[in-house]
Protein backbone atom coordinates (compact mmCIF):
# COMPACT_ATOMS: atom_id res chain seq x y z
CA UNK A 1 0.00 0.00 0.00
CA UNK A 2 1.37 3.54 -0.78
CA UNK A 3 1.06 6.04 1.80
CA UNK A 4 1.59 9.56 1.52
CA UNK A 5 2.82 11.77 4.83
CA UNK A 6 2.73 15.69 4.89
CA UNK A 7 6.45 16.96 6.67
CA UNK A 8 6.98 19.77 8.44
CA UNK A 9 10.64 20.99 9.36
CA UNK A 10 13.32 23.85 10.69
CA UNK A 11 16.34 23.04 8.58
CA UNK A 12 18.52 25.16 9.91
CA UNK A 13 20.57 22.16 11.61
CA UNK A 14 20.44 19.58 8.04
CA UNK A 15 22.06 19.07 5.09
CA UNK A 16 18.90 19.82 3.18
CA UNK A 17 16.21 16.93 2.29
CA UNK A 18 18.46 14.77 0.24
CA UNK A 19 19.86 11.23 2.02
CA UNK A 20 23.90 11.44 2.03
CA UNK A 21 26.25 9.31 3.63
CA UNK A 22 27.09 11.24 6.52
CA UNK A 23 23.23 10.85 7.42
CA UNK A 24 22.95 14.24 8.21
CA UNK A 25 19.74 15.28 6.25
CA UNK A 26 16.21 15.70 6.79
CA UNK A 27 15.45 12.85 4.08
CA UNK A 28 17.62 10.21 6.47
CA UNK A 29 16.03 11.25 9.93
CA UNK A 30 12.33 10.59 7.92
CA UNK A 31 13.52 7.26 6.02
CA UNK A 32 15.43 6.65 9.69
CA UNK A 33 12.23 7.20 11.78
CA UNK A 34 9.33 5.38 9.33
CA UNK A 35 11.60 2.00 9.17
CA UNK A 36 11.93 2.08 13.03
CA UNK A 37 7.98 2.79 13.17
CA UNK A 38 7.69 -0.03 10.52
CA UNK A 39 10.16 -2.27 11.90
CA UNK A 40 11.47 -2.90 7.84
CA UNK A 41 13.84 -0.79 5.68
CA UNK A 42 11.52 2.09 4.63
CA UNK A 43 12.44 4.68 1.82
CA UNK A 44 10.76 7.61 0.80
CA UNK A 45 10.66 10.27 -2.00
CA UNK A 46 9.54 13.64 -1.87
CA UNK A 47 7.75 16.64 -3.58
CA UNK A 48 10.86 18.68 -3.41
CA UNK A 49 14.21 18.52 -2.64
CA UNK A 50 15.40 21.27 0.05
CA UNK A 51 18.52 23.02 0.19
CA UNK A 52 20.29 22.96 3.66
CA UNK A 53 19.01 25.26 5.95
CA UNK A 54 15.75 25.53 3.92
CA UNK A 55 12.36 24.85 5.82
CA UNK A 56 9.03 23.29 4.63
CA UNK A 57 5.51 23.80 6.16
CA UNK A 58 3.90 20.96 3.59
CA UNK A 59 6.78 18.80 2.31
CA UNK A 60 4.70 15.83 0.75
CA UNK A 61 6.16 12.35 0.47
CA UNK A 62 5.06 8.89 -0.79
CA UNK A 63 6.41 5.16 -0.05
CA UNK A 64 5.42 1.74 -0.33
CA UNK A 65 4.37 0.41 3.56
CA UNK A 66 5.99 -2.75 4.38
CA UNK A 67 3.52 -3.20 6.94
CA UNK A 68 -0.13 -1.82 7.49
CA UNK A 69 -0.54 0.50 9.92
CA UNK A 70 -3.29 3.17 10.57
CA UNK A 71 -3.24 6.96 9.16
CA UNK A 72 -2.63 8.37 12.82
CA UNK A 73 -0.68 5.26 13.93
CA UNK A 74 2.03 7.06 10.77
CA UNK A 75 1.71 10.35 12.11
CA UNK A 76 2.09 9.90 15.82
CA UNK A 77 4.52 6.54 15.25
CA UNK A 78 6.45 7.90 13.26
CA UNK A 79 6.78 11.51 15.14
CA UNK A 80 7.89 9.31 18.36
CA UNK A 81 10.97 8.70 16.31
CA UNK A 82 11.95 11.83 14.80
CA UNK A 83 14.38 15.20 15.99
CA UNK A 84 12.25 17.94 17.60
CA UNK A 85 12.41 20.11 14.14
CA UNK A 86 10.76 17.68 12.36
CA UNK A 87 7.31 16.11 12.56
CA UNK A 88 5.00 14.64 10.21
CA UNK A 89 1.57 16.09 9.66
CA UNK A 90 -0.63 14.12 8.42
CA UNK A 91 -1.40 10.53 6.71
CA UNK A 92 -3.39 9.34 3.40
CA UNK A 93 -3.32 6.66 1.41
CA UNK A 94 -2.84 6.73 -2.00
CA UNK A 95 -3.14 4.44 -5.13
CA UNK A 96 0.62 3.35 -6.42
CA UNK A 97 0.12 5.56 -9.31
CA UNK A 98 0.32 8.67 -6.88
CA UNK A 99 4.27 9.33 -7.01
CA UNK A 100 4.71 12.79 -4.98
CA UNK A 101 7.60 13.60 -7.06
CA UNK A 102 6.46 13.01 -10.88
CA UNK A 103 2.76 13.95 -9.68
CA UNK A 104 3.22 17.02 -8.09
CA UNK A 105 1.99 19.74 -11.26
CA UNK A 106 2.69 22.67 -9.34
CA UNK A 107 5.07 23.99 -6.37
CA UNK A 108 5.32 26.42 -3.74
CA UNK A 109 7.60 28.52 -2.35
CA UNK A 110 7.47 31.37 0.42
CA UNK A 111 11.15 33.64 0.99
CA UNK A 112 11.06 35.75 3.81
CA UNK A 113 13.10 38.84 3.97
CA UNK A 114 13.98 41.32 6.84
CA UNK A 115 14.03 44.73 5.79
CA UNK A 116 15.96 46.82 8.67
CA UNK A 117 18.67 48.89 9.74
CA UNK A 118 19.47 45.97 12.15
CA UNK A 119 20.05 42.14 12.37
CA UNK A 120 17.12 39.52 13.59
CA UNK A 121 17.85 37.93 16.88
CA UNK A 122 14.57 36.30 17.50
CA UNK A 123 14.18 35.00 14.34
CA UNK A 124 17.60 33.57 13.49
CA UNK A 125 17.75 31.12 11.07
CA UNK A 126 14.03 31.73 9.66
CA UNK A 127 14.27 35.06 7.73
CA UNK A 128 16.98 36.61 5.14
CA UNK A 129 17.86 39.91 6.05
CA UNK A 130 19.01 43.30 3.79
CA UNK A 131 19.98 46.37 6.16
CA UNK A 132 19.07 48.54 2.53
CA UNK A 133 15.59 49.67 2.51
CA UNK A 134 13.41 48.67 -0.71
CA UNK A 135 11.44 50.36 -2.97
CA UNK A 136 8.03 48.16 -3.34
CA UNK A 137 7.17 49.28 -6.90
CA UNK A 138 10.74 48.17 -8.02
CA UNK A 139 10.57 45.32 -6.55
CA UNK A 140 7.55 44.58 -8.19
CA UNK A 141 8.25 45.84 -11.60
CA UNK A 142 11.28 43.24 -11.29
CA UNK A 143 9.06 40.28 -10.04
CA UNK A 144 6.62 40.45 -12.79
CA UNK A 145 9.57 40.14 -15.40
CA UNK A 146 10.74 36.79 -14.47
CA UNK A 147 6.80 35.25 -14.77
CA UNK A 148 5.72 32.89 -17.42
CA UNK A 149 7.78 30.64 -19.07
CA UNK A 150 11.39 31.10 -19.76
CA UNK A 151 14.87 29.72 -19.85
CA UNK A 152 15.99 30.55 -16.36
CA UNK A 153 19.67 29.59 -16.64
CA UNK A 154 20.90 32.81 -15.68
CA UNK A 155 19.41 32.10 -12.17
CA UNK A 156 20.81 28.48 -11.84
CA UNK A 157 23.64 26.50 -9.60
CA UNK A 158 27.03 25.14 -11.35
CA UNK A 159 25.22 22.03 -9.50
CA UNK A 160 21.82 21.83 -10.95
CA UNK A 161 20.66 18.14 -12.21
CA UNK A 162 17.50 19.53 -13.63
CA UNK A 163 17.10 18.55 -17.25
CA UNK A 164 15.49 21.48 -18.93
CA UNK A 165 16.22 25.14 -17.50
CA UNK A 166 12.96 26.06 -18.83
CA UNK A 167 10.40 26.49 -16.19
CA UNK A 168 7.38 28.35 -16.07
CA UNK A 169 6.68 30.32 -13.16
CA UNK A 170 3.06 31.48 -12.30
CA UNK A 171 2.94 33.91 -10.13
CA UNK A 172 5.49 35.94 -8.04
CA UNK A 173 3.16 37.69 -4.82
CA UNK A 174 4.74 40.37 -2.82
CA UNK A 175 3.12 40.98 0.65
CA UNK A 176 4.22 42.56 3.66
CA UNK A 177 4.01 43.29 7.68
CA UNK A 178 6.15 45.23 9.21
CA UNK A 179 9.44 45.01 8.35
CA UNK A 180 8.78 41.44 7.38
CA UNK A 181 8.36 41.38 3.03
CA UNK A 182 7.38 37.75 2.06
CA UNK A 183 7.78 37.02 -1.60
CA UNK A 184 5.66 34.02 -2.22
CA UNK A 185 6.59 31.79 -5.62
CA UNK A 186 4.65 29.44 -8.36
CA UNK A 187 6.39 27.36 -10.52
CA UNK A 188 6.06 24.22 -12.04
CA UNK A 189 9.32 23.23 -10.52
CA UNK A 190 12.56 25.02 -9.97
CA UNK A 191 16.36 24.80 -10.58
CA UNK A 192 19.07 24.59 -8.17
CA UNK A 193 18.94 27.66 -5.84
CA UNK A 194 16.82 29.78 -8.54
CA UNK A 195 14.57 31.16 -5.62
CA UNK A 196 17.57 32.17 -3.91
CA UNK A 197 19.30 33.89 -6.90
CA UNK A 198 16.18 35.99 -7.63
CA UNK A 199 15.79 37.07 -4.48
CA UNK A 200 19.39 38.25 -4.86
CA UNK A 201 18.58 40.17 -7.83
CA UNK A 202 14.94 41.33 -6.52
CA UNK A 203 17.01 42.89 -3.57
CA UNK A 204 19.78 44.27 -6.00
CA UNK A 205 16.64 45.96 -8.01
CA UNK A 206 14.52 47.02 -5.02
CA UNK A 207 17.52 48.80 -2.96
CA UNK A 208 18.69 50.80 -5.93
CA UNK A 209 21.77 48.64 -6.84
CA UNK A 210 20.44 48.11 -9.90
CA UNK A 211 17.39 49.62 -12.13
CA UNK A 212 14.43 47.49 -13.17
CA UNK A 213 15.81 46.37 -16.69
CA UNK A 214 18.70 45.00 -15.38
CA UNK A 215 16.53 41.82 -14.37
CA UNK A 216 15.09 41.61 -17.50
CA UNK A 217 19.34 41.60 -19.17
CA UNK A 218 20.00 39.10 -17.07
CA UNK A 219 17.17 36.90 -17.61
CA UNK A 220 17.81 37.34 -21.64
CA UNK A 221 21.59 36.55 -20.56
CA UNK A 222 21.40 32.68 -19.60
CA UNK A 223 24.72 33.31 -17.89
CA UNK A 224 24.60 32.90 -14.22
CA UNK A 225 27.46 35.02 -14.06
CA UNK A 226 25.55 38.20 -14.09
CA UNK A 227 23.09 37.59 -11.83
CA UNK A 228 23.41 38.94 -8.21
CA UNK A 229 24.78 36.73 -5.01
CA UNK A 230 22.83 34.15 -3.94
CA UNK A 231 20.94 34.61 -1.01
CA UNK A 232 20.59 32.96 2.44
CA UNK A 233 18.51 29.80 2.50
CA UNK A 234 17.48 30.98 6.00
CA UNK A 235 14.59 33.00 4.98
CA UNK A 236 13.31 29.96 2.09
CA UNK A 237 10.51 28.13 2.68
CA UNK A 238 8.48 25.19 1.17
CA UNK A 239 5.42 25.83 1.05
CA UNK A 240 4.14 22.57 -0.71
CA UNK A 241 2.91 21.15 -3.62
CA UNK A 242 -0.19 20.96 -5.44
CA UNK A 243 -1.39 17.97 -7.21
CA UNK A 244 -4.39 16.70 -9.20
CA UNK A 245 -7.62 17.29 -6.73
CA UNK A 246 -8.65 14.08 -7.34
CA UNK A 247 -6.02 12.46 -5.03
CA UNK A 248 -7.24 14.58 -1.88
CA UNK A 249 -3.37 15.81 -0.95
CA UNK A 250 -3.66 18.10 1.62
CA UNK A 251 -2.04 21.81 0.83
CA UNK A 252 -1.65 23.44 4.42
CA UNK A 253 -0.44 22.30 7.53
CA UNK A 254 -0.52 24.44 11.02
CA UNK A 255 2.57 26.07 10.56
CA UNK A 256 1.13 27.86 7.50
CA UNK A 257 -0.26 30.57 9.53
CA UNK A 258 2.57 30.90 11.87
CA UNK A 259 4.52 32.87 9.06
CA UNK A 260 4.25 36.65 8.30
CA UNK B 1 26.33 58.77 30.26
CA UNK B 2 23.46 56.21 31.58
CA UNK B 3 22.38 54.66 27.95
CA UNK B 4 19.25 52.02 27.61
CA UNK B 5 19.45 49.69 25.06
CA UNK B 6 16.45 47.61 23.21
CA UNK B 7 17.67 43.70 22.62
CA UNK B 8 15.99 40.92 21.45
CA UNK B 9 16.59 37.43 21.47
CA UNK B 10 15.47 34.10 21.19
CA UNK B 11 16.33 32.54 24.39
CA UNK B 12 16.18 28.68 23.63
CA UNK B 13 20.01 28.45 24.22
CA UNK B 14 20.37 30.17 27.55
CA UNK B 15 19.76 29.85 31.01
CA UNK B 16 17.78 33.14 30.98
CA UNK B 17 18.61 36.67 31.45
CA UNK B 18 20.33 36.30 34.69
CA UNK B 19 24.05 36.64 35.01
CA UNK B 20 25.44 32.97 36.47
CA UNK B 21 28.78 31.68 36.98
CA UNK B 22 28.81 29.18 34.23
CA UNK B 23 28.34 32.58 31.93
CA UNK B 24 25.15 30.86 29.56
CA UNK B 25 23.10 33.35 30.39
CA UNK B 26 21.62 36.41 28.11
CA UNK B 27 23.14 39.16 30.41
CA UNK B 28 26.59 37.59 30.20
CA UNK B 29 26.87 37.70 26.59
CA UNK B 30 25.49 41.68 26.53
CA UNK B 31 27.49 42.60 29.51
CA UNK B 32 30.51 40.39 27.75
CA UNK B 33 29.34 42.68 23.98
CA UNK B 34 28.96 45.64 25.90
CA UNK B 35 32.49 45.43 27.68
CA UNK B 36 34.34 43.91 24.84
CA UNK B 37 32.69 46.93 22.20
CA UNK B 38 33.50 49.97 25.42
CA UNK B 39 36.81 48.18 25.92
CA UNK B 40 35.97 48.83 29.72
CA UNK B 41 33.64 46.48 32.29
CA UNK B 42 30.13 47.06 32.02
CA UNK B 43 27.35 45.84 33.59
CA UNK B 44 23.84 46.09 32.36
CA UNK B 45 20.29 46.52 34.62
CA UNK B 46 17.17 44.65 32.81
CA UNK B 47 13.23 45.43 32.76
CA UNK B 48 12.55 42.21 33.33
CA UNK B 49 14.55 38.90 34.09
CA UNK B 50 13.31 35.92 31.56
CA UNK B 51 13.65 32.21 32.28
CA UNK B 52 15.70 29.64 30.26
CA UNK B 53 14.15 29.11 27.18
CA UNK B 54 11.85 32.48 26.97
CA UNK B 55 12.57 34.80 24.18
CA UNK B 56 12.55 38.55 24.05
CA UNK B 57 11.07 41.16 21.38
CA UNK B 58 12.40 44.33 23.54
CA UNK B 59 13.78 43.67 26.54
CA UNK B 60 15.48 47.35 27.83
CA UNK B 61 18.71 47.36 29.77
CA UNK B 62 20.16 50.46 31.08
CA UNK B 63 23.99 50.98 31.88
CA UNK B 64 26.46 53.86 32.53
CA UNK B 65 28.58 54.03 30.02
CA UNK B 66 32.55 54.57 30.58
CA UNK B 67 33.14 55.66 27.45
CA UNK B 68 31.18 58.09 25.07
CA UNK B 69 30.33 56.53 21.74
CA UNK B 70 26.98 57.72 19.53
CA UNK B 71 23.74 55.27 19.83
CA UNK B 72 24.62 53.47 16.29
CA UNK B 73 28.04 52.64 17.54
CA UNK B 74 26.63 51.07 20.64
CA UNK B 75 23.92 49.41 18.45
CA UNK B 76 26.49 48.07 15.72
CA UNK B 77 29.04 47.89 18.00
CA UNK B 78 27.44 45.68 20.35
CA UNK B 79 26.22 43.94 18.10
CA UNK B 80 29.53 42.67 16.69
CA UNK B 81 30.18 41.19 19.74
CA UNK B 82 26.68 39.38 20.12
CA UNK B 83 25.68 35.69 19.16
CA UNK B 84 23.89 35.69 16.07
CA UNK B 85 20.38 35.03 18.70
CA UNK B 86 20.76 37.88 20.48
CA UNK B 87 20.78 41.66 19.17
CA UNK B 88 20.74 45.50 20.34
CA UNK B 89 17.78 46.79 18.54
CA UNK B 90 17.93 50.43 19.23
CA UNK B 91 20.15 52.50 22.03
CA UNK B 92 18.61 55.80 23.44
CA UNK B 93 21.00 58.74 26.00
CA UNK B 94 18.41 58.99 29.07
CA UNK B 95 18.72 60.74 32.58
CA UNK B 96 20.65 59.00 35.17
CA UNK B 97 17.02 58.92 36.93
CA UNK B 98 16.43 56.60 34.40
CA UNK B 99 16.46 53.01 35.81
CA UNK B 100 15.31 49.92 32.96
CA UNK B 101 13.53 47.91 35.70
CA UNK B 102 12.44 50.65 38.84
CA UNK B 103 11.12 52.84 36.16
CA UNK B 104 9.47 50.46 34.43
CA UNK B 105 5.09 51.09 35.03
CA UNK B 106 4.15 48.22 33.17
CA UNK B 107 5.16 45.17 31.78
CA UNK B 108 3.90 42.78 28.69
CA UNK B 109 4.57 38.75 28.21
CA UNK B 110 2.74 36.94 24.93
CA UNK B 111 2.58 33.41 25.14
CA UNK B 112 2.19 31.60 21.50
CA UNK B 113 0.12 28.23 22.13
CA UNK B 114 -0.10 25.66 18.60
CA UNK B 115 -3.70 23.52 19.51
CA UNK B 116 -3.49 21.47 16.95
CA UNK B 117 -3.23 17.43 17.44
CA UNK B 118 0.21 17.21 15.81
CA UNK B 119 3.42 18.93 17.21
CA UNK B 120 5.12 21.40 16.40
CA UNK B 121 8.26 21.03 14.09
CA UNK B 122 9.37 24.10 12.00
CA UNK B 123 8.30 26.47 15.14
CA UNK B 124 10.51 24.53 17.60
CA UNK B 125 10.95 26.55 20.77
CA UNK B 126 9.13 29.08 19.80
CA UNK B 127 5.82 27.78 20.68
CA UNK B 128 3.56 25.88 23.30
CA UNK B 129 1.42 23.15 22.57
CA UNK B 130 -1.60 21.13 23.57
CA UNK B 131 -3.24 18.42 21.69
CA UNK B 132 -6.21 18.91 22.96
CA UNK B 133 -9.04 21.47 21.70
CA UNK B 134 -9.90 24.55 23.59
CA UNK B 135 -13.08 26.01 24.47
CA UNK B 136 -12.20 29.64 23.93
CA UNK B 137 -15.21 30.71 25.75
CA UNK B 138 -13.93 28.84 28.80
CA UNK B 139 -10.72 30.26 28.20
CA UNK B 140 -11.92 33.49 28.13
CA UNK B 141 -13.92 33.55 31.35
CA UNK B 142 -11.13 32.12 33.30
CA UNK B 143 -8.84 34.81 31.96
CA UNK B 144 -10.90 37.09 32.77
CA UNK B 145 -11.24 36.22 36.73
CA UNK B 146 -6.83 37.22 37.21
CA UNK B 147 -7.48 40.31 35.75
CA UNK B 148 -7.53 43.19 38.28
CA UNK B 149 -4.98 43.38 41.43
CA UNK B 150 -4.74 39.89 43.46
CA UNK B 151 -2.00 37.67 45.95
CA UNK B 152 -0.70 35.77 42.84
CA UNK B 153 0.62 33.46 45.44
CA UNK B 154 -1.04 29.95 43.68
CA UNK B 155 1.33 30.93 40.45
CA UNK B 156 4.19 31.37 42.07
CA UNK B 157 6.98 29.18 42.02
CA UNK B 158 9.18 28.53 45.27
CA UNK B 159 12.52 30.30 43.97
CA UNK B 160 10.31 33.72 43.84
CA UNK B 161 11.89 36.46 45.38
CA UNK B 162 9.26 39.13 44.80
CA UNK B 163 8.49 40.71 48.14
CA UNK B 164 5.01 41.07 47.47
CA UNK B 165 2.94 38.31 45.92
CA UNK B 166 -0.09 40.58 45.20
CA UNK B 167 0.39 42.39 41.39
CA UNK B 168 -1.90 44.20 39.56
CA UNK B 169 -3.15 42.17 36.20
CA UNK B 170 -3.91 44.67 33.95
CA UNK B 171 -5.23 42.94 31.54
CA UNK B 172 -5.14 39.38 29.66
CA UNK B 173 -6.20 39.47 25.79
CA UNK B 174 -6.72 36.00 23.50
CA UNK B 175 -6.15 36.53 19.91
CA UNK B 176 -5.81 33.40 17.05
CA UNK B 177 -4.16 33.01 13.87
CA UNK B 178 -4.87 29.44 12.53
CA UNK B 179 -4.07 26.97 15.27
CA UNK B 180 -2.11 29.38 17.07
CA UNK B 181 -3.32 31.28 20.36
CA UNK B 182 -2.28 34.11 22.01
CA UNK B 183 -2.85 35.61 25.42
CA UNK B 184 -1.33 39.09 25.88
CA UNK B 185 -0.79 39.77 29.61
CA UNK B 186 -0.08 42.86 30.85
CA UNK B 187 0.57 43.54 34.42
CA UNK B 188 2.67 45.98 37.00
CA UNK B 189 5.14 43.32 37.52
CA UNK B 190 5.16 38.93 37.65
CA UNK B 191 5.50 36.34 40.14
CA UNK B 192 8.36 34.08 38.98
CA UNK B 193 6.64 31.84 36.69
CA UNK B 194 3.55 33.53 37.24
CA UNK B 195 2.53 33.33 33.58
CA UNK B 196 3.72 29.95 32.79
CA UNK B 197 1.55 28.98 35.97
CA UNK B 198 -1.65 30.47 34.56
CA UNK B 199 -1.17 29.34 31.09
CA UNK B 200 -1.16 25.54 32.68
CA UNK B 201 -4.23 26.21 34.61
CA UNK B 202 -5.92 28.39 31.42
CA UNK B 203 -4.92 24.80 29.10
CA UNK B 204 -6.44 23.03 31.95
CA UNK B 205 -9.99 24.84 32.15
CA UNK B 206 -10.13 25.48 28.27
CA UNK B 207 -9.88 21.86 26.62
CA UNK B 208 -12.27 20.86 30.24
CA UNK B 209 -9.93 19.41 32.70
CA UNK B 210 -11.42 21.69 35.06
CA UNK B 211 -14.38 23.73 35.60
CA UNK B 212 -14.37 27.93 35.12
CA UNK B 213 -14.76 27.81 39.20
CA UNK B 214 -12.07 25.83 39.71
CA UNK B 215 -9.86 29.07 38.36
CA UNK B 216 -11.28 31.00 41.03
CA UNK B 217 -10.75 28.73 43.96
CA UNK B 218 -7.43 27.98 42.89
CA UNK B 219 -6.56 32.11 42.70
CA UNK B 220 -8.43 32.47 46.24
CA UNK B 221 -6.43 29.44 47.83
CA UNK B 222 -3.35 31.19 47.53
CA UNK B 223 -1.42 27.57 47.51
CA UNK B 224 0.69 26.83 44.25
CA UNK B 225 0.05 22.92 45.05
CA UNK B 226 -3.65 23.58 43.79
CA UNK B 227 -2.78 24.92 40.19
CA UNK B 228 -1.72 23.27 37.14
CA UNK B 229 1.69 22.08 35.85
CA UNK B 230 4.29 24.86 35.13
CA UNK B 231 3.81 25.03 30.71
CA UNK B 232 6.45 25.31 28.60
CA UNK B 233 8.60 28.29 28.89
CA UNK B 234 9.34 27.64 24.70
CA UNK B 235 5.99 29.96 23.63
CA UNK B 236 6.37 32.85 25.91
CA UNK B 237 8.00 36.11 25.07
CA UNK B 238 8.92 39.19 27.20
CA UNK B 239 7.14 41.79 24.69
CA UNK B 240 8.81 44.92 26.92
CA UNK B 241 8.01 47.20 29.67
CA UNK B 242 6.18 50.55 29.37
CA UNK B 243 7.63 53.82 31.18
CA UNK B 244 6.33 57.64 31.53
CA UNK B 245 6.56 59.02 27.68
CA UNK B 246 8.82 61.39 28.92
CA UNK B 247 11.75 59.22 28.67
CA UNK B 248 11.15 58.25 24.88
CA UNK B 249 11.63 54.63 25.18
CA UNK B 250 10.92 52.75 22.23
CA UNK B 251 8.20 49.99 22.45
CA UNK B 252 8.14 47.74 19.27
CA UNK B 253 11.44 46.82 17.33
CA UNK B 254 11.05 44.72 14.22
CA UNK B 255 9.85 41.40 15.58
CA UNK B 256 7.22 42.24 16.87
CA UNK B 257 5.60 41.80 13.66
CA UNK B 258 6.74 38.88 13.28
CA UNK B 259 4.61 36.45 16.09
CA UNK B 260 1.19 35.48 15.21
Amino acid sequence: MRIALGVAYRGSAYRGWQSQPDGRTVQDHVDGALSAFAARPVRCVCAGRTDAGVHALNQVVHFDAPVERSADGWVRGTNRFLPDDIAVQWCRSVPDTFHARASAIRRRYAYLLLVAPVRPALEIGMVGWTFRSLDESALRQAASILVGTHDFTAFRSAECQARSPVKTLHRIDLSRRGDYWRVDFEANAYLHHMIRNIMGCLVAVGSGVRPVSWLADVLASRDRSTAAATFSPAGLYFVGPYYDPVHAIPETTAAMSWLP
